[in-house]
């Protein structure tokens, strides 16, 4: 048993499941925190314990949180007729970074996927348009990856509400801010030709 | 408040001071966690908290171990007469994996270093020392890092060994199993031309 004892092996063993990790990685994880054993390592076992406790999805939007309500959907300050439809709640925190969205999410927990046989109703798509509907929203704004499967997703969800008096929008595509010409792929330069604005 | 809770926004905290982690990676693990929080999140937390309460350092060697004496030193199986030192619990678990060596360790918990004022009281030399009398050993094997620390290190324990009644060994240095030459630094090219061997 190279590893101490049965409990640090089963704690690499599960480190190293975690994405971004491998056995390398999580043997110094381990290690660092048992040198830290009374605080960090302490403190880090009661985060999770709570962590795991307390999460759920806000009731309305997906997000996650520790009460009925996101704080984000809580919010009075933000605008109520504006939907920002993400994919994963990772993707609504990399928004919320940005600080240039005030209204309110929708996390559809996934994309359609015929492949991996995930339909309309395995995802948050019934509740936006209940919430598209029963809100009187005014813009929903597709802020899906521009990957098959996120704008297969975008269109579907731009078609299903098609019918609704709301205006759907997407992101634009082009040169990322500090992008260099030499180095993005075709399809984004392309893309960014076709869509280019008078300065 | 991006991230959820406020628990949430301290667990990623925590987690991006860890060794090799970042903000980044922090996030998606979370994110992870918070996906399999019933399972994978709650063993994490229970783990961390029983190693944090269990780990202690083994009195004999130093090494990482549940109980007072680590499983190495009581195995009766092992070699109790050839003690193998190294710098970091982290090497021990290296030379566990590669199950070579049947012999004892002794962990130094670092290297001699002038910069950091770290001196051979602060290191586990006296015990070291101490064992090596006590316990009869017959070789003592300094498999210590090839930097400038390790190799000062592994002089002074040599030197302070001189008087005893012990081998004093240090691991070969040369080209790594699978090495390309026209990969190696020019000192490892040097100290694998210079320690060459008959075939």
């Amino acid at each position: 048993m190279a590893e101490g004892s049965d409990d640090i092996q089963a704690l690499v063993a599960l480190m190293a499941r975690l994405p971004g990790l491998g056995p390398r990685s999580a043997r110094r994880i381990v290690l660092h925190l048992i040198r830290k054993r009374t605080g960090q390592m302490t403190q880090l076992a009661q985060l999770l314990d709570s962590v795991a406790v307390n999460s759920r999805e806000c009731l309305t939007c997906g997000n996650i949180t520790d009460r009925d309500e996101c704080a984000i959907c809580a919010d009075p300050a933000r605008a109520t007729r504006e939907i920002c439809v993400v994919q994963d709640v990772a993707d609504l925190w990399a928004l919320e970074r940005g600080q240039a969205f005030k209204g309110r999410y929708h996390v559809l927990g996934g994309t359609l996927s015929a492949l991996d046989e995930i339909g309309p109703d395995d995802l948050g798509i019934p509740s936006l348009i209940d919430r598209v509907t029963r809100d009187d929203i005014r813009e929903v704004i597709l802020a899906l990856n521009a990957t098959v499967d996120g704008q297969t997703t975008a269109h579907y969800i731009a078609d299903a509400l098609a019918g609704a008096n709301v205006t759907v929008t997407g992101l634009a595509q082009g040169v990322p801010i500090g992008g260099e010409l030499d180095y993005l792929d075709d399809g984004t330069i392309s893309a960014a030709l076709r869509a280019r604005r008078r300065l």
